[in-house]
C-alpha cells in the first residue's frame, strides 16, 4: 500500500469522525427534546436540529469523499472483504452515492418536517383530532416520496425507506417472510383463544409505585449488562434509548403505577438496545465497523433480553423473589407460577406497544401494508384512519373505537420514519434465530437465568453481533452466525414451546 | 437607504441568527453536561463542544462579516446612535474585529481546556488534590494569556479577558470601584462583628426535606415571575442558568437538606436571571438587541431578586406563612422576626456561595486581586494556594486549612472563566444602584412584596434593561436609568439600611 492511500483513508477517517460528532449533537437535541424540553422550545428546537441536518449533510456528500473513495475502492484497503478498512470504505462509498443524490433543501425540509410532525402529533394524539394531524402526514408522505424517488430503489419505493433503516434488504423479501409468519402464527392465535384458559392479569393491575419500579428496573437492567457509568435512565412518553456518544448511551420509560409490564420490559427493551450500543467497539466510534449494522439487528437485540430473556420462567425464577420484595403489597399473595401465566397473557388488542410477544406482529404486518399503499398512492392520508380501522378489524379482531387508540398511536410516521416498522418484526425473528444458536453454544441458559447470570449470552451477542459493527450487512450476518438464513420457524417454534404448556395446546 | 445596503443588512442578521442556534446547541451540551451527562462522556464531550466552538468560531469570523460591515457602519442603518439596527452593526464591528484576532486553533484549545478542566477540577475538589488541578490550570492560564496577548488591551492584559464578559469595561475602574466598596464595607463588617447580637441560625439548619424545598422554591420562582413555560428547574452541583433558545431558559439548584437558604436563595437568584433571559426581546433572538449586555448586568438581576427582594422583610411577610406551611417540622415555633434576622445572617466565611450579602464582596475582591496577578506574572499557579489562604487570613480573618474549602471552591478558573468574578460584585453594585431607582419610580415596593406582588418591578426592569439588549454599554444604561455612574453608596446604604436595625447599630 502506498503512502497517498494511507492518507487518503487517514483523511477520510478523521472526516467521519468529526461528522459522527456532530451527529451525536443532533442525538442530544432528540434526546432532550423527547424528555425535558419545554414544550414552547419546540420551533427553536426545530431550527436547532435543521441547521445540525444541513451541516451533516453537508458532510456526508462532501465532493471530497468521493475524492478519497476513488483512491480507496480498488487499493488494497478494500480488499478483503469484511474487514474493518474494507467496510469502511465499501460502506461509506454506498452512503455517499446514496446521499448525494438527496438535495441539501429536501434534507433540511425531511428535518424540519420531522420535528414539527412529532409536535403536532403529540397534540393531536391528546386531543383525539386526526385532522389536526392530516396536513403534517401528508406534506410527510410527499417528502418521502421525493426522498425515494431521487435516491432511486430497485423494485419499488419503499425498497428507498427501508433502506434508511435495514440497508440492503427488499420489500419483496420481508414481506415474503412476514407472510411466512402470519401463516402461522393466525392459527396459534386462535389456539391460544379457543383454548379457554387465560392468565389472571389483575394480579398486574395492582399498584406498582414508580419510584420502586424505577429502581427495580434500574436494578434489572444493570443486572443483564446495562451499564450505568455508561449511560442513563429517564421518563419520557414514548420510551426509547439513544447513543449520544461511547460512553454515553440512554434509555427511557414510562411508569404506569396501575400496570407493572409496561415500564419493566419497556426498560429490558431498552436495555438491550443500550446493551448493543455499549458493546460496540468505540475505538471504531463513529465508523462503519463501530456503527450498528441495522435497526432489524438492533430490535433483535431489545427483543431477545425482552422477551426470551425477560419472558422465560427461569428469569423470574431468580426475580420473582426480588419483586416480592420489592411490592409487598402487590405480589406477597401471588405464585411464580401465575405471575409467570400473567407475563406471557396472549390477546389481541388495539396497543402495539401493549401487545403481547405473539399478537405484536399483526401489528406491525398492518403499518407494514399500510405505508406501502401510502407511497404507491393506493391510499390517501384522509383514507387512513378507515383503512387502519378495517384492517385491526381483519387482523385483530377488534376495531378502534377512536383514532388516539387507533392511527395515531404511534410516533414514527409522524417524526418521518415511513419503512421503519417491518424492522420490529424482523427484529422478533432475528431474536429468535440468534437466541436458538446461543442455546445451543452456550449449553443451559435457563439454568443460568434462573441463578441471576446473564454475561455469558451478552457475551456471546457481543462477539458474535455488537464488536462485528456493519461488517456484514443484517441478513449475512445472521446466516454467518446462525448458520442459515432468516427464517420465521425459529419464533414459531420458541412461541409454541413456551406458550403450549401454558394455554394446554396439543 | 438603497437596496445593497438593506441587503448586506438582512443577510448580516441572517448569518447572526444561524450562528445564535449553533451557540444555543452549545449551551444545551454545556447544561446537560453539568446536569445529567455520564462522567464517562466527558471526553466525548470534550470532542462535542470542540467542534461546535470551532464553528461558531469560523462563524463569527467569516470574512463575509467584513464585508457587510464595510457596506453597513457608514450607511443611514447605523446613524442614529442606541437604535436597534445601529447596534447590530457598531456591536458586530467591535466583535468581528476581536475574534478576528484569534486563532481557530487558540479558539479550540480554550474549549476543549474549559471541558477538561472542569472535570478535573471536579474531582481535585471532590478529593482536595490541587496538585492534581495545577497543570491544567497552568495550561489555563497560559491559553488565557495568549488570548489576551492575540486580541489587545487598553492598560493590562486583564482588560482583555474582562471584556469577554463586562464589554468596554477597565480594569483600573473597576478596581476604583471596588476599593471604594472596600472601604466602607469593612468598618460596617467590623461593626457587625462588634454588635454582640447575632441571629439563631440554628434554625436554618433543620430538616428541610428537598422535595418540599423544591416545590417551594419553584412557587417562590413563578410567583416573581419566571415563566415554566419557557424554562426548567433541574439540580446540579454547580447552580447555574442557561439560555438553550428563545423560550427554554433552565435554572438549577443543589438542594441541602439541613440548610434551607442554600437551595431557595439559589432559586431565586438564577430565577432572576432567567427573567431576564425571559425578558429579552424574542424577535431579535440572537442579535444584539436581543441578547443580555454585560455579566454584571445579568447578575445584578439575580442579585435582586435574591438580596433586595429575597432577604426583605416584607417579601417574608407574605411568604413565610407559606414556609410554616410547608416546613412545619422545622418552623411552626419560629417568629418571623427571628427567620428574617437569620436570612440576614452576616458572618465572615471561607465559602463564596454561603457567603452573606455583605461580605460576599470581599471574596470577590479577593479573586479579582489573585487573577490580576496570575495574568501578570506576579504569581504563580504553584503559588495560588498559599496566596489564597493570606489574603483570607487577611480579609476576613479566616484561614481555610484545606484547598477544597479554599482554592478549589469555584469552577470559574477551571472552566476558562477569569475576569468572570468582578462581574458579581458589579452586579451587586448595579443591582442596589437599580433597585432604588425602582422604588423612587414604583412608589411603596414593600407594601407591593408583602402583598407577594412582584409585576410592577419585573416589568419595570423589562422596560428600562431587559428589552433594551445591547443598545447601551452597562455602563452607559446604569447611568441612562439611574441618572448617575455607577456609585457603591446606593449597595451601602442599604446595607445600613437593613442591617443596623437589626444589629443594634449606630
Amino acid at each position: 500500500m502506498n503512502d497517498s492511500t494511507q492518507s487518503a483513508y487517514e483523511a477520510l477517517c478523521q472526516h467521519l469522525r468529526q461528522t459522527a460528532v456532530l451527529e451525536s449533537i443532533d442525538h442530544l437535541l432528540g434526546w432532550d427534546e423527547r424528555t425535558l424540553m419545554p414544550v414552547a422550545a419546540a420551533e427553536h428546537r426545530a431550527d436547532q436540529m435543521t441547521l445540525l441536518a444541513g451541516l451533516i449533510h453537508q458532510r456526508n456528500t462532501d465532493p471530497q469523499i468521493g475524492h478519497w473513495i476513488d483512491v480507496l475502492i480498488d487499493s488494497p484497503l478494500a480488499e478483503e472483504e469484511h474487514s474493518d478498512a474494507g467496510t469502511v470504505i465499501r460502506q461509506i462509498k454506498r452512503q455517499f452515492e446514496k446521499l448525494s443524490k438527496l438535495p441539501q433543501s429536501l434534507v433540511e425540509q425531511l428535518a424540519r418536517t420531522a420535528v414539527e410532525g412529532q409536535q403536532i402529533w403529540q397534540k393531536a394524539r391528546a386531543e383525539d383530532d386526526y385532522a389536526a394531524f392530516a396536513p403534517i402526514m401528508k406534506k410527510t408522505i410527499e417528502l418521502k416520496r421525493q426522498q425515494a424517488d431521487a435516491v432511486g430503489f430497485p423494485e419499488c419505493r419503499y425498497d428507498a425507506l427501508l433502506d434508511d433503516f435495514e440497508p440492503q434488504e427488499r420489500t419483496s423479501n420481508v414481506r415474503r417472510v412476514l407472510a411466512g409468519l402470519r401463516d402461522e402464527l393466525v392459527p396459534l392465535i386462535c389456539q391460544i383463544a379457543d383454548s379457554g384458559r387465560s392468565p389472571d392479569i389483575g394480579l398486574l393491575r395492582r399498584h406498582y409505585p414508580a419510584a420502586v419500579q424505577e429502581k427495580f428496573g434500574q436494578q434489572a437492567a444493570r443486572r443483564i449488562g446495562f451499564s450505568f457509568d455508561r449511560g442513563r435512565l429517564d421518563e419520557t412518553v414514548h420510551p426509547f434509548c439513544s447513543g449520544l456518544g461511547p460512553n454515553d448511551t440512554r434509555i427511557t420509560t414510562r411508569y404506569e403505577e396501575q400496570f407493572f409490564p409496561s415500564a419493566f420490559f419497556g426498560i429490558l427493551h431498552e436495555a438491550g438496545h443500550g446493551i448493543y450500543d455499549q458493546g460496540l467497539r468505540s475505538e471504531w466510534y463513529g465508523l462503519p465497523p463501530g456503527k450498528d449494522v441495522s435497526l432489524g439487528i438492533h430490535e433483535s437485540q431489545s427483543r431477545m433480553w425482552e422477551n426470551q430473556v425477560g419472558r422465560s420462567r427461569a428469569f423470574w425464577e431468580y426475580n420473582f423473589p426480588h419483586a416480592q420484595a420489592a411490592f409487598p403489597a402487590a405480589l406477597a399473595d401471588v405464585s411464580l407460577d401465575d405471575f409467570y401465566f400473567a407475563m406471557n397473557d396472549v390477546r389481541p388488542s388495539l396497543i402495539r406497544v401493549e401487545a403481547d410477544e405473539a399478537t405484536y406482529n399483526l401489528h406491525i404486518l398492518i403499518r407494514f401494508e399500510l405505508e406501502q399503499a401510502l407511497m404507491e398512492d393506493q391510499l390517501t392520508v384522509e383514507d387512513l384512519p378507515d383503512a387502519w380501522n378495517q384492517k385491526y378489524e381483519d387482523y385483530l379482531g377488534a376495531r378502534p373505537t377512536n383514532d388516539a387508540d387507533g392511527v395515531l398511536q404511534d410516533i414514527h410516521w409522524s417524526g418521518g420514519a415511513i419503512g421503519y416498522f417491518p424492522t420490529y418484526s424482523l427484529g422478533n425473528l432475528y431474536a429468535a434465530q440468534l437466541f436458538a444458536t446461543a442455546h445451543r453454544d452456550l449449553g443451559d441458559l435457563d439454568q443460568q437465568f434462573a441463578s441471576g447470570q446473564f454475561d455469558s449470552l451478552r457475551e456471546w451477542l457481543q462477539q458474535n453481533i455488537h464488536r462485528r459493527g456493519q461488517c456484514y450487512p443484517a441478513a449475512e450476518l445472521v446466516e454467518l452466525v446462525t448458520g442459515e438464513p432468516l427464517n420465521h420457524k425459529f419464533l414459531i417454534d420458541q412461541l409454541r414451546a413456551k406458550l403450549s404448556p401454558l394455554y394446554g395446546l396439543s
